[in-house]
C-alpha cells in the first residue's frame, strides 16, 4: 500500500488501523469531544508552531467551522498532513500576510507560505469592507495553502447581510480534464452564500469534482466499492476500487461522465483555477473572494433582498419530495443540520485521526488534551 | 402528441416534419445561408416588428453568435416562440430598456418586457465601463426576455481584455431539485470568460442542467433514446424516451444521478437564480452580469494576465489524450472551431427551422431572403 501519497491527506493511521489491522479497530473507539475542547486542541498546536495568536485564533475557527458542519475532511483531520509539510519545509509556521497591491474596490494579498485560513479570512474581510463603500469588492490571495472549508469564507459575507463568493485551487492535480487521461487540475473549491433568514444563508460549498478525495478515502477506509464515474484509469476505464482511485488521483470532473455534463464540471474546475490562481498569480495555492451588496442592484424602497431570498428558499424546501421523509434542502440546510447536533452533543473524531493529532502534539511538544473526551 | 408544450421551444414545425410526416423530409432539404443573409433575414423580422434600429442590431448580433457558434437552440431557431409570445401579448415589441438604479460600480436595469439580448448587451457593456474604473462591475437585469446565448455577453468583457461572467434565469421550471419530484427551477445558464490569446479566450457557457431542453428535443427528433440521469418522470425513475422526457419537463440538475453530483448542479442552477432574479428583483426573467479587471488583482510590473492564462490553456490542451485523435479541448474551443467553419461554408439550418422562419416573416409582412440559399 503506497501510504505515502494518501498519508498526505491525513488518513495514515485510519488506514493502517481500518485495513491492515481492523481488530485493533475495536480496542480503540472514536471520541466525542466538545467544541471548546477541539478548539483548545487545535490553538495548543498552532501556538507550539509559534503561529502568530490572531492567526492561530482565525486558523482555530475555520477548522472548527468545518468539524462543526459536518466537513470532517478540512478541519482538524488535516493537522497532521500540515504538520508533515511543515516539518518538510514546505509551510511557514510563522507567515507575514502582507498587502501586495491595493485599489478602491480590489485588492492583491500574499499569504506568506503558510496556512490559507488566516490571509483568507482577512481577505474576504477586506472584500466585505471594499463592498460596504463601492457594492462591490473583490480579493485575490497568492502564496497562500489549504484553507479549510471555502464555505466558511463566503459565509461571513452573508452574515454581514452580503452575497459572498469564495474559490480556491489545491496544489496536486487530481482531476483529469475531458478527452484526458492525466490529471491536471485540483478538486478546486467554489462556495457561494447569500442572505436570507439570520443563520440560514443560502451555502453552496463544492469541489468542482464529482466527489472529493476525502469521499474516496471514506469508502476506502470502510471497503466500500466506488460508483463507476466518480474515479478513472490511464485510459480513462472506471475504477470501482476504491483503493485504487485514491492511489491513482485520477477523479471525474462534476458529472462525472461525458454523457452527465462532465465538459461543464471541467470547465468548472478551471474557472476556479483562472480566478485562484491565474488572476492572483500564484505559485502554489490562491484564492479569490468577492463580496456583493444585494442593495446596491435593487429598485429603492423595494423589499429586502434576504426577504426574497427567504421565499425562494422556501419555496424549494417546499418541493413535493420523492418520498415524504426525505424533504427536499437547499445549499447549507445539510451542514447546518449537523452543526445544531455537535453544538449539543459533541464532535465525533475518529480514533485515527484522534491519534494523528496526538502525535502532531506530542511531536510539536504541544499538550495533548483530547483524551477526556467532553 | 402535446406540441403545445414544446411549440414554446420553437420546434413545432420540425416535430411534425421529423415525427408526423418524416417521407416529407426529404422533398425538404436543410439549407445553408450566409451569415450575411441570416442577419438580414433576422433585421427584417426586428424590423418589422417594431424595435427600435439599436436594437434589432444588437439583438440580431447575439442571435447569429448563438448559430455561428453551433448553440442551434439558441438563435435564430427562437424566432418562432419569440413570435408567439409576441402575438400572446407576453413580450413588448419596442421595449424600453432603463437605468433604475445607478452607482459607481453598480446598477440595476429594467428590460421593459421585451427580448433579452439588448438590455443585456446594454447591461454587460455598462458593468464593462464601471470596471474600467473601479476594476470591478456588476449590473443585473429584471423584468427581462429570453437573450439567447450567455456566452456572447460574457465574451464582450474577454473581448475588453477582462474577466467575464453572465448569468440567466429562464423561465419556466424544468429541473428538479434532488429529492423533489417536480421541476422547480429554469435550466438557469451561466457563462464565463477570461482573455487569453486574442480572439481565444477560455469561454465556459452552460445551463446548469445535465443537458438543455435543446439536447432531449434534439434526440427526439432523431428518434434517438436518451442515457438514463438526464432526466426523470414523476416518480425520480430515469426516463429514456426523449419524447417522455421533453414533454415532462423533469430535466436533473449537473450531474444527473445523486451520485454523480446533483446536488452541486441543484445548488449551481439555485445560484444563478440568486444572481439573475432574486439579486434584481426580477418578475420574469432576469440576468446578472460582472466584469473583473484582472490588473486589478496583480502586482505592478508582473506580466500580463492573458500570456499566463495562455499557458494554462496550452498546458490543458497539452494534456494527454485517452485517444490521439481527440485532444483535449479547452472551453472555448469546440464552438470557435465551429464558428470558423461556418463562417467559411455558411451556417446550415434545418428545413423546418427555415419553414418556421417564413411563417413568422410571413405574419410578421416582413421581406423572407432565405430561399436563396447562400
Amino acid at each position: 500500500v503506497d501510504t505515502a501519497r494518501v498519508s498526505g491527506l491525513g488518513w495514515t493511521t485510519t488506514l493502517i488501523i481500518d485495513r491492515v489491522l481492523p481488530g485493533v479497530r475495536g480496542l480503540w473507539p472514536d471520541v466525542t469531544v466538545s467544541p471548546e475542547r477541539h478548539a483548545r486542541q487545535l490553538r495548543a498546536v498552532l501556538d507550539a508552531w509559534g503561529m502568530p495568536p490572531a492567526d492561530a485564533a482565525t486558523t482555530v475557527d475555520h477548522m472548527l467551522y468545518a468539524d462543526l458542519h459536518g466537513i470532517d475532511s478540512h478541519g482538524c483531520a488535516m493537522l497532521v498532513h500540515y504538520h508533515r509539510r511543515l516539518q518538510a519545509g514546505a509551510l511557514a509556521a510563522t507567515p507575514a500576510t502582507a498587502v501586495v497591491t491595493e485599489h478602491g474596490s480590489t485588492a492583491l494579498l500574499d499569504g506568506g507560505g503558510g496556512l490559507g485560513h488566516a490571509p483568507a479570512d482577512r481577505a474576504m474581510r477586506l472584500a466585505i469592507a471594499k463592498c460596504r463603500d463601492a457594492g462591490l469588492g473583490a480579493v485575490a490571495v497568492r502564496n497562500s495553502g489549504h484553507f479549510g472549508a471555502a464555505g466558511g469564507y463566503a459565509a461571513l459575507a452573508a452574515d454581514a447581510g452580503l452575497i459572498g463568493i469564495a474559490a480556491t485551487n489545491t496544489e496536486e492535480p487530481a482531476v483529469v480534464p475531458t478527452f484526458g487521461a492525466e490529471a491536471r487540475l485540483g478538486t478546486n473549491a467554489l462556495a457561494f452564500a447569500a442572505p436570507a433568514e439570520p443563520g440560514r444563508p443560502f451555502l453552496l460549498d463544492m469541489a468542482t469534482s464529482t466527489v472529493s478525495l476525502g469521499t474516496i478515502a471514506r469508502a476506502w477506509r470502510t471497503g466500500r466499492r466506488i460508483p463507476a464515474g466518480w474515479a478513472v484509469d490511464a485510459r480513462g476505464r472506471p475504477v470501482r476500487s476504491a483503493r485504487r482511485a485514491a492511489l491513482g488521483r485520477r477523479l471525474t470532473p462534476l458529472g462525472g461522465t461525458r454523457a452527465m455534463g462532465r465538459p461543464k464540471g471541467y470547465g468548472l474546475a478551471a474557472m476556479v483555477e483562472v480566478l485562484a490562481s491565474i488572476l492572483p498569480g500564484a505559485e502554489r495555492v490562491g484564492h479569490f473572494f468577492l463580496a456583493l451588496d444585494p442593495h446596491a442592484f435593487r429598485e429603492p424602497g423595494r423589499g429586502a433582498f434576504a426577504g426574497e431570498l427567504t421565499a425562494l428558499l422556501e419555496s424549494l424546501r417546499g418541493t413535493r419530495p420523492l418520498d415524504p421523509l426525505r424533504p427536499v434542502l437547499v445549499a447549507g440546510d445539510p451542514e447546518r443540520a449537523v452543526a445544531a447536533e455537535r453544538r449539543r452533543s459533541g464532535i465525533p473524531l475518529a480514533r485515527a485521526v484522534v491519534e494523528d493529532i496526538r502525535a502532531v502534539a506530542r511531536a510539536s511538544r504541544a499538550p495533548f488534551v483530547l483524551d477526556g473526551a467532553r
